[in-house]
């Protein structure tokens, strides 16, 4: 390889940033919801390899997908049970294995928001850098069949607009909720490689509420007909919406804020033009949940394969 | 006692109220982030007897919450341990001591609005009456010394404005956020006679953010100064604000939709005029977090110590 060549094949390197210019000030830094901190870990040891980040809703499944990637990449120990990092809280699971981190980040906005608060914090500390971040997750698709995956375009509010509204001292600001649109298409290319389950690129709708905000006629309370939710999930489905689900939003707006490459994996576990609930068997629900898994699993592991032909080449330069 | 005071003694008893015709129509009902449903649980026979619903955001709290409850109403059996009744799923965490139910909601109004809807709904299958709800939990106080508890008198917005905004069909809808007066006025007797720590009734701002949305300076993003923060809290503090949470809004709107008897009741962790990091000892944290449950606990006691009395009165008029 040339010295051109190597520089194509190895872009500049990207931190991850913070946007605080309090942080430099501060003496150490407590990660409260994960139970670390600067003075109390040392996080450029723990987490400076880190180049992959996984995460997901249920803590459970988080740590099934660290056992899943080191079996893929194999750098299982048949010794370890993967430690949760984040033993000493159950607000959130983290789990590590090689250059993949997996963290669990609750239900909806505000639960993930505090996680990748300090995520990208521990990131920073950690000098890591050329960090790509994974959502996987379940949603509700709209005309799609039950187990589809959905890798999203542009992640929508619910009145259809790409938008993530933060409010900042009782003042709303718009954020953008761009992601990678290279990261998706190498997604979707990977999943036709596999071959194992159907996977599309389409908007995905982020909303505030699972029952009222999505439209469902199963909640507590529902003021509005049948029709009314079709009605509103067909122009939903005009605007280009797949799929929805609770945190795509914040997590595009954050992850671009900072740098990371970003993406988000959701299965559809229903269509939502045919019912609301979720009712397939336990079993079918959990296999629609391991396909996300699978795909980052198979990409992660692609890539990986990749950077150590790339290491292999240039040593032989 | 006279046919008078006991039509006085003895209110009418109130069921908790859906608001959605669909439910009639619906075959069964599935809790899907319970883990229960009408067609796989006798849902009357588990929680027909349940009066008091403590809710708060960590699984592990409210099973030590259950503990608790189950010693101080001598209810507690030396050869059980409180299985997690939503075992099947990670979502929430479910415990049930005679009369009280214990529930986890995670963090921020989008969680604990999911768990909310499928516990009314719950309660309705059920067929509870005059079930008392409240939310037991950690907040951040505004002037307050640490370790004070706050009882929620109005929780408000952002904007320091008592109402909650819920998205249906895209479109906002306000929501009242009133509690019960009566209870929390209770409440306040309750914790004056345990004599052990500050309590005080005051509004509570609820916020959508842990970092940004609650002018924090040491989340990843801070785009304005410790003064517009100081600021800001002082404007919060002169709407009556004395603590921040992420759920009481939804809370409040749902309990009073529902007809539940509710309050919130929320201990400081720290004095966010003084700082942003929870960083006192693990041990000082742990035993403020036992406030709010020792509170509660002794409310319950006293409620069903004076119920126990009454019948006992009635059955020896």
């Amino acid at each position: 390889m040339n010295p051109e060549e190597e520089k194509r094949a190895t872009p500049c390197s990207s931190p991850v940033f913070v946007h605080n210019p309090y942080l430099d000030v501060m003496k150490d830094d407590v990660l409260y919801h994960f139970g670390l901190g600067t003075a109390t870990h040392n996080l450029p040891a723990m987490f400076g390899d880190v180049k992959f980040v996984c995460v997901g809703g249920s803590p459970w499944r988080m740590k099934s997908f660290t056992e899943y990637i080191a079996a893929e990449i194999r750098m299982e120990d048949p010794e370890s049970e993967y430690p949760n990092i984040c033993a000493g809280t159950d607000r959130y699971a983290m789990y590590k294995v090689g250059p993949v981190l997996s963290v669990s980040h609750g239900m909806g906005i505000p639960s993930i928001a505090i996680m990748l608060h300090e995520l990208i914090k521990l990131l920073h500390h950690a000098h890591c850098e050329d960090v790509t971040i994974v959502r996987i997750g379940t949603s509700g698709g709209i005309g799609l069949e039950p187990g589809t995956v959905v890798v999203t375009k542009k992640s929508m509010d619910a009145t259809f607009l790409p938008k993530f509204e933060q409010v900042i001292l009782g003042k709303t600001v718009e954020r953008n909720t761009d992601l990678d649109q290279c990261l998706a298409e190498e997604l979707l290319q990977c999943s036709k490689e596999l071959n194992q389950f159907e996977t599309v690129i389409g908007n995905t709708m982020c909303t505030l509420d699972f029952y009222e905000g999505q439209a469902r006629l199963d909640g507590a309370f529902c003021s509005y007909t049948e029709k009314d939710k079709q009605d509103y999930l067909k122009k939903a489905s005009e605007a280009g919406i797949c799929n929805i689900e609770m945190e795509s939003s914040v997590f595009a707006a954050m992850c671009k804020l900072s740098g990371l490459r970003a993406a988000v994996v959701c299965v559809t576990l229903l269509d939502r033009l045919k019912g609301d609930q979720m009712n397939s068997s336990h079993e079918v629900l959990q296999s629609y949940q391991l396909r996300p898994q699978i795909l980052v699993g198979n990409y992660i592991k692609k890539l990986l394969k990749a950077k150590a032909g790339r290491s292999c080449n240039s040593a032989t330069v």
